[in-house]
């Protein structure tokens, strides 16, 4: 039997546009004499709605359409596709979720001539991003109530031309977190070959992490599978993922037979003989390295958010600084040079390095460049505020003064609310948000000013990929003005910041970088009293590197700091800031797009509370300090 | 034996300070004679503080604090409170979440002398804010997967003074929309009487809901119930929540015997006599009004907000119209006259009734008052961006211009993230956000203007309720000047909208609010093909009034739009709005306090996706519009 997969491009929330989607995947299959198209998950509704899922309308058109794309199948032909459903409009009984709303599931459809199965998904993610047993019934919890044994729908065959598929999705295959095993299960009850449709994001490392794991689930079981997953760009409102594809297919013995490149559409077609999957071309598949992905992944993401929002033109504050610059790059490969404006702004503090870097790159990028001046406005804002008296009824009065530190703020909303705002809307376009993730972590940024614009597009990105990015870009020309490279990173907002003596950011970004990732990025967060320890017991830079090699060295940090009060003061005061102040940024400041496998936003959910010492690391403190 | 709920405030996120606060609330109860404490639920932890669940070390010093708790038991003294603690710490066995951490529990611990036994929550909310199974072990799906069956803690009942309590956790006693039934299952196993702590935030309309339900409960098994809630604010970052205790009691009868008021701290007493629960003191609670409920809500979220903040000062841009009018008049309340400034901030297309309203506000409150026109600034920015022409490398050149609506945008921007601002941080306090819930829906509104401020006291608060509010605060005496109350509603940002000449908003409030809340708050929303078939068959107002007595009548929804092009025009020109727009603008806008059973941020989840109109709906459409 000949069998393909269809690497589709997926809208989330538009079970129209899919369908139109899947139905020329289906035709183009049918005239190529295909016997079995494998589509992706949620290939119907798409799968980051928010909290539409709730709304019956939308999941009725999603069974409308799932039942037109169904038609498709004839005696020659089958399909398999994921979709969303009421229970009740497969089992025929009424079930409510546990939210009191008609209960939904995340559904594979295997439809045959004539006729539909569902396979349900089983094990619903819910980390991260990820919230399925928010919105979809889970087989496991309702089959253990009273009264509901006979809902548990758990994993079965189906036959198609002769042979039985085993039918998972997504998470099913990933079991490493759940004492039940859908690969292992299905072997057991007679599946020839293993079908994994899934619709996953792109999270920096996790393709090779799939492919490994895939292959070690195949060559275990000794049989193939067939890995489908769709392209396209979603969001949860905060956090923007894009869905990179990357299917692949496994034979029976582990072996990689074909994979998809990322972010491409494509058609796949295999052979199932003698209980062996072949591939009707020989493979071609060369490993990328991350920041090639990540660079694939960004200009991917700006390009579809940008088109999803209806939107084409861009204007970006660009300060000569290597965040701004960065971005520039990003835009003008993704949406064209005649797309983007870069807007220089400077104040007395900024340097005519800078000045001269951002021209160097509107030259370079060929795109649109000019400069508006601030200070006249800041005089401005200086002369309405600074001394005003606000009176009261009894005619009292207060007076308000504008301290230095109150006017670097000013400027930089100057910058963002004033500047970019007005020519982006004169201009059709918006303007961005250039932070990085290591400011964005401790709000080393004014809400209003740099913290505003429709997109962080570099959000994910730590300080040391930013410059890893940055050379990425210029690895065949240059395009990023190399003097950004070297320059010490400065937001120029007083004397205090002038780059041209050396001055700059108070983030040590070899030691910080790592420091808030292992806060924030590592799966089990780096507590506070394991990185006192390890700073006292001399191996810090070891372990925050993390396995991996950095700038960071042990000497570096025993050089900034001597002892463990100036250590635990540093610790503390980002610690706090990034608990603190960074939280109260973060809920106001645009969406993101995810690279890491913690974004800030819906993956990496925050309260804005106190921040918190443990009673471990006061004590050690205290030790380390006073003893 | 002498039994005791104490409802107490709880820190999110500081398990030392709420152990010292429930050691206080033990030794106090030791004092009195007490034989049996109940605490509310995640009374160590506290409950909204994003994903700091995953931090080992704050878990471990949930543990700590617990096991601290619990000593305070002895031969005549046994507690009953709630935390979080490692799965493996209870039962011995190392066992992974499905996230692969360590697995955690919301948990009873109930303390007697020498020893701690602990009730899991079974139950785990999972709609709305709530995500519990995200961070906490599920009894249900854990025990159904292999090996895994002896993990299955269900409910036991715990002998105190000779009286077997069954314990419950929040949504254990909310088991309507779940098979399995925890208080039922308590009666049948010989529960004398039934527990139930909890730590749930004020909604409108819930406390009678709970009242009702308890009661029942207690009705239908014949047994005492004693519901123990916690008072506190706690967040999601972009949804503020209030925890208002109403604490209560029903005897076997189901006769409410005691309930606390909203957001006291209180300890009340009772006998456990002859299978009865008796009050210490005659009950003595009077039914409060919603708009009662929602006043006091918003004065304690202002409150506490501002102090977990560390905040004392709050500026606002008082326009004179209805929405600054309340926020001032609740934050006077909230936080004194002396740290309240008013703002106007006229151009000219701001009459001498609004200003003349701001002023008076001033007068009313007792607070600061100063006028800063943005005329100057609004000048200056059209010379710097009007004309503008930025150029290429090419020495080609675009041009820059500002339509009027341009500089509408850039008004409410100057006020917000200019002045607002600037005053807010020389003066060392920040601006408020004045948004309604009905103009937040539908983005009507200005990102980094009024879209902007560190809290939006009233964004939960549909216009009517706004209305409604300022009466409220009225009841004795004029606070909210007497003449906004009659005023068109108006952003006064151009001639269009001089409320002089009645012209204003071109929201059509009686009906709008009524729509856009049956869009997004009723549980079940409101499918737009239902509201045409409504507006078709003239029983719209009465469909969207939902049983509610409204302004919005059958004959203003006809006057408005007399035939079905009209009115789809409007309804597809807001819902395109709610989910378009509107959205953008919501991820970027200040938390919002809830008081609604569906607050925008972390409640209703939202993804920025492009609006679908159901076939169901274009097929309606078309019928009535073309046939």
């Amino acid at each position: 039997m000949k069998i393909r997969y269809s690497q589709i491009t997926v809208i989330p929330g538009n079970p129209q546009k899919n369908f139109e989607t899947c139905l020329s995947a289906a035709q183009r299959a049918k005239n190529d004499g295909v016997n079995l198209l494998i589509l992706p998950e949620m290939t119907i509704p798409g799968y980051m709605i928010g909290d539409k899922w709730e709304e019956s309308d939308f999941i009725d058109d999603c069974e409308f359409f799932s039942n037109e794309l169904a038609k498709e199948a004839d005696e020659n032909f089958s399909l398999i596709f994921g979709t969303a459903a009421f229970l009740e409009s497969i089992t025929g009984k009424p079930r409510n979720g546990f939210d009191g709303r008609k209960a939904k599931v995340n559904t594979a459809c295997i439809a045959t001539n004539g006729n539909i199965q569902y396979q349900f998904k089983t094990l619903l993610p819910n980390y991260r991003e990820f919230e399925e047993p928010r919105h979809f019934f889970n087989n496991l919890t309702a089959s253990l109530t009273p009264g509901d044994e006979e809902d548990r729908l758990m994993f079965d065959t189906y036959e198609i031309c002769g042979t039985k598929f085993g039918v998972t999705i997504c998470e099913d295959g990933w079991d490493d977190d759940y004492n039940l095993k859908p690969f292992k299960i299905l072997k057991e009850i007679g599946a020839d070959i293993i079908v994994n449709i899934s619709y996953s994001p792109f999270t920096a490392g996790k393709n090779q992490s799939r492919n490994r794991h895939f292959s070690n689930h195949a060559k275990t079981l000794g049989k193939a599978v067939i890995y489908a997953n769709g392209l396209g760009l979603q969001n949860n409102g905060k956090t923007v993922f894009c869905f990179d594809g990357s299917s692949a297919a496994w034979n029976s013995k582990g072996e990689l037979i074909a994979h998809s490149k990322m972010y491409e559409e494509e058609d796949v077609d295999f052979e199932f003989v003698n209980n062996e999957l072949l591939p009707a071309k020989p493979l071609q598949y060369k490993e990328t390295s991350e920041i090639e992905d990540i660079h694939k992944t960004l200009i991917y993401g700006i390009r579809n958010y940008m088109k999803q929002s209806g939107l084409s033109r861009v204007v970006i504050g660009a300060s000569g600084g290597v965040d701004s610059t960065l971005a520039a790059a990003l835009y003008a490969e993704a949406i064209g040079k005649e797309n983007l404006l870069l807007v220089n702004m400077p104040t007395k503090f900024n340097s005519q390095t800078t000045i001269g870097i951002a021209q160097k790159l509107a030259t370079n990028l060929g795109c649109w460049y000019t400069s508006v001046p601030v200070s006249e406005s800041a005089a401005l804002t200086r002369r309405q505020i600074d001394g005003l008296k606000p009176t009261n009824a009894k005619g009292e009065n207060i007076e308000i003064n504008l301290s230095s530190f109150n006017m670097e703020n000013v400027q930089a909303r100057d910058r963002g609310s004033r500047i970019l705002a007005a020519i982006a809307s004169a201009w059709g376009a918006v303007f961005t948000n250039n932070g990085n993730k290591t400011e964005t972590t401790v709000g080393y940024a004014t809400l209003y000013g740099d913290v505003a614009g429709f997109l962080a597009a570099i959000g994910d990105l730590w300080k040391h990929t930013v410059y890893d990015l940055c050379r990425y870009i210029n690895r065949e020309k240059e395009i990023v003005p190399n003097e950004v490279l070297t320059l010490k990173p400065s937001a120029e907002l007083s004397e205090n910041q002038a780059v041209d003596k050396g001055l700059g950011d108070p983030i040590i970004y070899p030691y910080h970088d790592r420091l808030f990732e292992a806060w924030q990025q590592w799966w089990n967060h780096a507590p506070l009293a394991d990185i006192l320890q390890h700073y006292l017991d001399g191996d810090l830079a070891e372990y925050l590197n993390h396995g991996e090699k950095t700038e960071l060295t042990e000497e570096l940090i025993k050089q900034n700091f001597p002892d463990a009060k100036s250590f635990t003061a540093d610790l503390e005061r980002w610690y706090k800031l990034f608990k603190g102040m960074g939280v109260a940024k973060r809920i106001q400041a645009p969406p993101i797009i995810a690279v890491t496998r913690r974004a800030y936003g819906f993956d990496y959910r925050e309260a804005a509370i106190q921040p918190y010492f443990s009673r471990k690391y006061l004590l050690l403190k205290e030790k380390a300090i006073f003893s």
